[in-house]
């Protein structure tokens, strides 16, 4: 898995702290610009989030290059509405290479490792054959397993990387999902670093871990009640 | 594939008719309400789309149950964004029975056809078996295939219907997509018939092709100039 | 202020419960509708929210139509995206009548007060004299104030209704549009019980106020560091 | 009325360009990125909108500083839903300035026009008096006419862009918002000169007026039917 960042908004810090100062000031958010520091800008964000004024954080958006996820992480991420997507087509590109995600839990198991590794070979060149055969690749496709690697471009605001974060983080979350937000939250963090700081599981807005079983990093509420 | 209409609102036509009428009234919709009739609302909502007023179809939504489309499928249809999805998931649900759709172009290559369902087949043995395993579901579906089957709930108001239903329904689509839209098409006609009747491809509401070839049913921009 | 419901998704509790249920079991919607009781969507509905897994609760829409606010409020509430409005367009009905908004504090200001509704008047009649004297309405409106009454056919699904009530009937609201977030809790209780008793400050959610100042209501992150 | 671009994803055509090409392409779109042209991303983008496939256009987003609209005209913008506003408060900063549109139609009744300005200026001191008296900001707002000047700051992708052009350009629509979208059109070109190109009324993709009335600039389908 490779997750770059294309480009993101100039500044992304600034333009939110502007955003947001314009809204209760007698001056415009081109005055307002001018004199921001980015100092000023990290205490703002931090502001806003812990206050849960989200609003101005869609001013700033982060285009990602995700490479080499598989269709069953894709199928997870597509899911967040509030984004924008250019997935790599399976009935337009021909996929020459047999490119497959491993979960690691089957290193645990050498056997099943391998055996899966071997079934997914063996459906790549059953695909292959069947393009050859004339069967559309939007038809021979179908025998790809979820496992099978893709490549796609996504576009999220600040604000809606914190509410993804917030979930995909969580431990609760399945691996290749968290991994995916790790690497998000690197690469945000090389042009936003307090936005980036700010990627984190859901438990640190509520205090509490709201899911049936907590990781340990939080107790739910009913283990709190029972320590007091 | 089966489409259910579980739900939708009640008198569909008659609440986007008042919600559109109420917007160039000295009168409330409720009051406005109380005098529609079916006709007057099927006028209307023909009047709108035809416009281009679409805002009021937001009014009225539907809620289907989606049974037996593939992984493939569903994968194409979360994409569209302004609707709600509640999926089968693959995380927590033991598939105990190897469902699977098979394309209908694999009829013509009935040898292609055996062995995809051979191999389908076994890969939800060695699915079952890894689950015995010990290994998370969530990492053993990795090797189920594309045309592995999956339930979905999803809603989706009149404006995203007709917006999705343009799209979809051209030829130019993928064929199970197509399928899916008509049997959605057939239940909203059921409860909504003007609605129903105008779920149908882009072209007719722009009057020609605009796909870079046309399937017959009108004529690109280009064939329309040179006949001229 | 009016607010009436006029339509919702029948059986709106029934048919988060049975999407909800579905992503989790080998079975579809539609077989697990039909053995759902009333007491055990409740049940699961407390349990999405308290657990934070609310998009089940996007398949229950609710259509209100909103009588008599101030413009003003409207601007405010407008500002809720996802959501659909039709709202009575200032451009195409000519306003006979002078409607407008007063608000409570002016009744400690007896004088204001009746200063504010002559200003009120005047600007109507201004307004209706432009209208009069070939003046378009669309550029007459100008003069009419920010308490001038409006109406709108709004509709919501259930989550946007907790995510917008969280945020509306804090106290720290303005208070024309904590007033319309009561009377759509009203309504909104009279059809889905368990989700209009949901309909509350964001703060009992977090377990603390996370405004700069708290209310009362619950204490403020920094109260409660100090109160150990 | 002043439109300034704050910030923009910087390359906009290039990042939709690599975008779009990764679709069809067995290549990251980092690949892609390194060997496109501008003039290559320009034709790409023409043949994108031209053919309806939009949703590349939505990784390239635009910031703008709006500055002295009126509040009847910011009340229209913000119901375009898929964008991001941070607007100026009412409730929150006291206006010292009585800043007013005056629609030009009052331009041709000189009288209107003086007593227009009058009665703003009026309210606007009248509004000073009770912020003095002790009544809150938020409601003695209320007096604060439909013409009362507002800045806000308004992030939208070039996809929204375009479909909010082609309504807000139609000459159907009201006069002030369509001068403000001729502003941003503007602005968009110096960064996105094809994109900017590309923002006009929706009846240049429709080859049709699809109002009631045409303007002229193409006829309706009646009128086209009735030519033959």
């Amino acid at each position: 898995m490779q997750v770059r960042l294309l480009r993101s908004t100039p500044e992304p810090e600034l333009i939110i702290a502007a955003a947001s100062r314009s809204t209760s000031a007698d001056a415009t958010a081109t005055e307002i610009m001018d004199k921001l520091t980015p100092d000023y800008a990290s205490r703002m964000i931090k502001h806003l989030i812990s206050a849960g004024h989200l609003s101005p954080l869609e001013h700033a958006s982060f285009t990602f290059s995700i490479e080499g996820i598989s269709r069953a992480c894709s199928h997870q991420l597509v899911r967040h509405r509030l984004a924008s997507y250019s997935q790599q087509s399976q009935r337009y590109v021909h996929l020459k290479e047999p490119k497959f995600v491993t979960p690691s839990s089957f290193s645990a198991n050498p056997e099943m490792r391998a055996r899966y590794q071997e079934m997914v070979r063996k459906a790549h060149q059953f695909y292959q054959e069947m393009v050859k055969a004339g069967i559309p690749m939007e038809d021979a496709r179908y025998i790809l397993p979820g496992g099978a690697e893709t490549n796609l471009v996504m576009t999220m605001n600040a604000r809606e990387l914190l509410h993804a974060a917030a979930l995909r983080l969580c431990p609760r979350s399945q691996w290749e999902i968290i991994e995916l937000f790790e690497r998000i939250k690197a690469e945000v963090k090389r042009v936003a670093p307090t936005i980036g700081e700010e990627l984190r599981p859901k438990c640190y807005k509520l205090t509490y871990c709201d899911e049936p079983k907590s990781c340990g990093l939080f107790p739910t509420l009913k283990e709190m009640a029972k320590a007091k």
